[in-house]
């Protein structure tokens, strides 16, 4: 028995389950090289959305009924290849399969003594080490200076913000629910949190968070938040553009206040990046949140689902932010 | 005799000679440690119209009933300052005066014999180091990218785009007549030029122009050119906000397509700058265009229109790219 989770049709819009097909599939035989993998982990991430379109880009989108693939922890149930061997667990990109097989080209062994192994799919794994990457190099932030993270209780920004306060910054967090603003600032420690459900102006909320204005924003959100850090960005500001999670869903070309005088005169930077650009340093990402993560000074949520056939449902209900800290499914 | 120009009141909309005001005021005496200085070039530039909002900013608005500033080459009349003797020539930010006198802090002179005073308010002045900095350190332009430059015929605009081709750039131009479409290919050796005014669909025309796409995007003028050049960014695109004539005159907030998504997917960096951020390093930046000039590798090209009195309608003809190159006022 081996089950897999195809895209069966492009959403129009939000996700609905009615765009996964879920197939029964052989349980695949190793060749030599080869590893038969078990999902143990598997993370669903907003990004997945990006490539569910048919659209031109540098990844390729997903093909209609063939299956999904994210990032996945699994363990190694066969092995015909000398650098695996049974019971060992790996991660990197994987198909959304209870079972697969692979050369081991892009996975890599985890330790799951080191950490528990659902840490690898997010504090040590791709969204601990985009927080990383793209706050330490495009958001340059300086001791004494003001962060603000939207999407603040996600898996990326949960990290972004521990990682300001290891800066020395003045970390604001925006989120959606007052559960979320009690994470953040009891377990994570941010200065202080929004709460965009309960507030009517934006702009005015952040401006009475952020007196000194706002140097670095950390945007995994995009829209109005993003226009409403803008009204708040300091000169020099640094706008770091990691996702854009409340357009994802849109179906038409979405406007909004143009922002070209702003940055001419106050000396703006926006730049977005993907994590594969930082790919020759993952090593060094992992190894420098590892140690935080030793000391006590990066502590991580997650939300764990259990169970494969629940993935799609995960998958849709990171766009309702029901996801605290990183979304993962469990699936045995 | 001596002839001052006041801001009488706020634009709105579109600068109108009324909006200046001709003011005789007494010819002044100059102090020991001053100098007397008499205007022989005024320079006027489109990033003036921002000085003349009521709008909080890291530089003074003017003030109402005032005499308006820019960059200005004076002749030394009268010195009772022993660091500038009568006949030298400085250049600074002066008044819109006939004469004026000043401590000389924050003037430097200029020599007559190494290029024509005119020189020093546009290749060797302001406006060429703002194309030299803003390109070469946020635009980093490499050897086989496409750099396309809006505003092109303008005297940053048209500096860029020679830079681009010692950079090794395939460069194309966007300007607004024949004339200048000619200039640009002929004059300044652009591979490309675009007449917006003769282009319906700004997307296709630099598609056209640029079928390997655009690497970096030095922009002049925002608005709809700015949207045309992201339909056509590569990945890991560069875009350089020097200005945005097209919207400096807007009365209302304007909106345009939101590129949050575009930004992340892609990889992009979109910076903005003013020449004074890089103070340090003008003499540096001099030196490189001066030496650039000698070897014959940058041409440049002025609009002088004479008189003193035409100043403020010399100003507003740049909002109907009136000049070619730098725009300068001779006033004797």
């Amino acid at each position: 028995m081996n089950k897999t989770i195809l895209l069966k049709s492009r959403p129009k819009g939000r996700p609905e389950t009615t765009d996964f097909e879920f197939k029964e599939i052989e349980k695949p035989t190793p060749k030599d090289g080869e590893v038969l993998l078990r999902s143990k982990y598997v993370s669903v991430d907003p990004y997945l959305r990006g490539r569910m379109r048919d659209e031109k880009s540098y990844v390729e989108p997903f093909k209609l009924d063939e299956p999904i693939a994210s990032a996945v922890v699994a363990e190694v149930v066969e092995s015909k290849n000398e650098k695996f061997k049974k019971g060992d667990f790996l991660t990197g990109m994987m198909e959304w399969k209870e079972y697969q097989v692979s050369d081991g080209k892009g996975l890599r062994k985890v330790d799951s003594e080191k950490a528990p192994l659902s840490a690898y799919l997010g504090i040590l794994g791709m969204t601990g080490l985009t927080a990383y990457f793209g706050l330490t190099t495009i958001g340059e932030p300086k001791e004494g200076e003001t962060l603000l993270v939207s999407g603040a209780a996600g898996a990326v920004g949960s990290v972004v913000g521990q990682i300001g306060k290891i800066k020395g910054c003045r970390v604001i967090g925006i989120a959606g629910s007052d559960e979320k603003i009690d994470l953040l600032k009891d377990k994570f420690d941010f200065d202080a949190a929004i709460n965009y459900e309960k507030t009517d102006d934006m702009g005015k909320a952040i401006r009475d968070a952020a007196p000194d204005g706002v140097d670095v924003y950390f945007d995994n959100v995009g829209g109005y938040t993003l226009d409403a850090a803008m009204e708040n960005i300091n000169r020099f500001g640094r706008v770091v553009h990691c996702g854009a999670i409340s357009l994802y869903n849109e179906t038409e070309q979405p406007t909004g206040p143009r922002l070209e005088t702003k940055i001419v005169k106050k000396s703006l930077k926006l730049q977005g990046f993907i994590i594969r650009n930082f790919e020759d340093r993952f090593a060094e990402g992992i190894q420098q949140l590892g140690s935080w993560l030793k000391d006590g000074k990066l502590k991580y949520e997650e939300t764990i689902v259990e169970g494969f056939d629940e993935i799609p449902q995960a998958f849709i209900d990171l766009f309702d932010g029901k996801n605290k800290g990183k979304m993962v499914v469990k699936v045995y």
